[in-house]
């Protein structure tokens, strides 16, 4: 049975030593969606520039703040990631409008970049709802997790619908 | 109808001018939550040391990342919050074992606390992921939601279930 | 005779005491440019998306850099800025191609607010530098200089040209 | 007795509630040491200008770091400082040369700055630390303590030699 | 006799060249102290929860600081390092409670581990300070400083106590 | 003909992929100045304590922002910089007093150091400004540009003057 590898023999929290893993070729790739109104779908989506502009913020701070995941989560190990792209997609129903966020992230290092790209996806979608709030407050965020990782040697993990 | 207001006369993104807004005292209330295996609950609340310990730094790790929301999400204004608080609860049916984040934030100034605290659950969130990620990468977090705030010309909002 | 303000009885710096300032609503703009090829004039204003998003990542980077002005700039105070806008246009001559950058800031504080106006059109600067650095390194980025500042005991300032 | 206010319902850490406390003038002055061997001693005060720099980098390290306190501190609030002042002094006896570092800071605010003064001292003198770490790696920082406090409900507080 | 490498020819502070350095296995341990009251001990080490949730914090303050030390210390260079573990020792005397802290940091890389190491541990110092300031203002943290390293062309150093 | 590299298939900004690249020596050489006016000139240089002390600020300021680089411009990629080295000059005419501000910085990684340069010579600029402002706000930052670079696929690069 896996135990949890983020307690030392105090059984408190530690920054799980990665020095004796190899440095390996590391992608993750993580997703999130935004339920949102058709009030703030129709503006996001009716030719306005606010509509590039609300989602090339939202990228921008996705991006940023994947570069910031080790200063954010406590035990996460600083990794110099190789890049960072973010994408966007509507699915829309009769009664929802969801926007669908995935990024992509790639390392050349000791350690996985699963977080990274769960925060990127994240802040970009806390950013989308900022900059909407004022429309309507009712978004949901989520949900959000892990489709696929590379590398490493706890082996690749392919998300199961 | 209300406008997107982050844009400025060239329809490029501003952070947008509080400064004639009244500085009141200000409230926000956001959840999130954390789909977990059985695996992971067990370990969770088994009594180990262990358990008290996860939530604690994922925690710590929400209330760093509410104070530095304005830092990530880019429009945000920067807020001298005064008062943090995060709280955790288990929801379990015969095959699901939830976490939910909830996050209460205050202030007293000119814009209201939102993104602080829908910040703070999501990288709490985030953080749980983290620590248990050696066992299942397959948590789903969120959804991720305003349950209610309070101050402000826009007025209250509590969320309808 | 106006003496350097920022030095203790020891000759060294420190953040001078602005505790007996009064609040007041205090302004400052502050412009910069960039010196562009013909080459990246022309795929910046070639009406491809990309045009709209190379200033709109620099704009952003420019508003979060002036939210950091005080841990950048050693000496600065922290201030809850109420409104950050950035403006581009472009001007041509003959053999220039010039984008001139201008931001206007605001709070309502003890302090001025210039500092945070000419960081933000500085990183506004570097950020188009870096998007367009693999066409052409040559770019040059300035004059850099403070417009106008209205507010505080120094009271206003205004550039002669 | 006074208990941990840091704490929560569920026996969590949270960030107090100060929106009900009352904006003072408050001020606190920490202090903290090196000790250093005399050869690094010698070096710092030889006239050389090394001497101002080592001391003139730590003082800025101090000062930023001061800024940075409630980003740093997890429970800490965010304050807008008005002022942070940073003083050297050296004490030698026959077998010890201790640099003095005292640090003063001020606010406005509705909670003290205690932890500012006691981060600016601690990073000016890891600072020191720094510098000097190649000549001889046996100094030894602080003890480190808080000199005295003003302002607040809790009161004033006075170091008892 | 080694003279200062933070200089540059002008006499003023760099970040020294360590381009050439080899990357080697490297490691720091550095330790820390607070001399806390009678009654904080007690409540620490009462067996209630707060016990715990004191220390835990302090030890993720500390995990943090130590990925943050090229950002407080002006000199350091940016390190990823790969393995950060605190520890935590009462030493009880007639007439003193001391909280031993110590902090083991390792990477791989061109340079040493110390600063992280003394920045860890003086960090938790200070958030343990944060959490009991509330009892008893009259706490000393320190001496602080480093009880070991490996690695590196400067070679080992153990502290002779 | 080249084309922007920091856009994806959607048009949108991304970090771009520099896993491919080899890691090989990378240097950047920046300049930047300030146009003074002759009684900031002189207190400059008057020989007093001050005049080492607003270029020692300066330059950490440079040397600290040369760190956060990739966390001030979106797109650029994290860098473990091994050198950061800042020069000043003055230059001198009848009616002028210019400080010329060169920054040299160095790594051995997959992507270029020109931003980390061109952050460090800016934000130093920046700071000289703040310190001297209560003399004369009429001062003027810049031309900023790239003087050099070394390493990498795209060549070496060297301004024609």
């Amino acid at each position: 049975m896996l135990e949890f590898s983020h307690f030392n023999e105090q059984g408190r929290a530690r920054m799980v030593d990665i020095g004796d893993k190899h440095e390996t070729n590391r992608t993750a790739i993580a997703q999130s969606s935004l339920l949102l109104s058709e009030e703030i779908y129709n503006k996001m989506t009716s030719g306005s520039i606010e509509k590039g502009d609300v989602l090339a913020i939202a990228q921008i701070a996705g991006i940023m703040a994947a570069k910031q995941t080790s200063h954010m989560i406590p035990m996460c190990h600083p990794i110099a990631l190789t890049s960072i792209d973010i994408f966007f997609q509507w699915e829309r129903t009769e009664d929802a409008n969801r926007l669908i966020i995935t990024c992509s992230v790639k390392t050349r290092g000791s350690t996985g970049v699963e977080m990274e790209a769960l925060t990127a996806v994240s802040v970009c979608a806390l950013t989308v709802y900022d900059m909407c709030k004022a429309i309507d407050k009712g978004m949901i965020i989520g949900p959000t997790f892990l489709v696929k990782k590379t590398g490493g040697k706890s082996g690749n993990f392919t998300r199961i619908e």
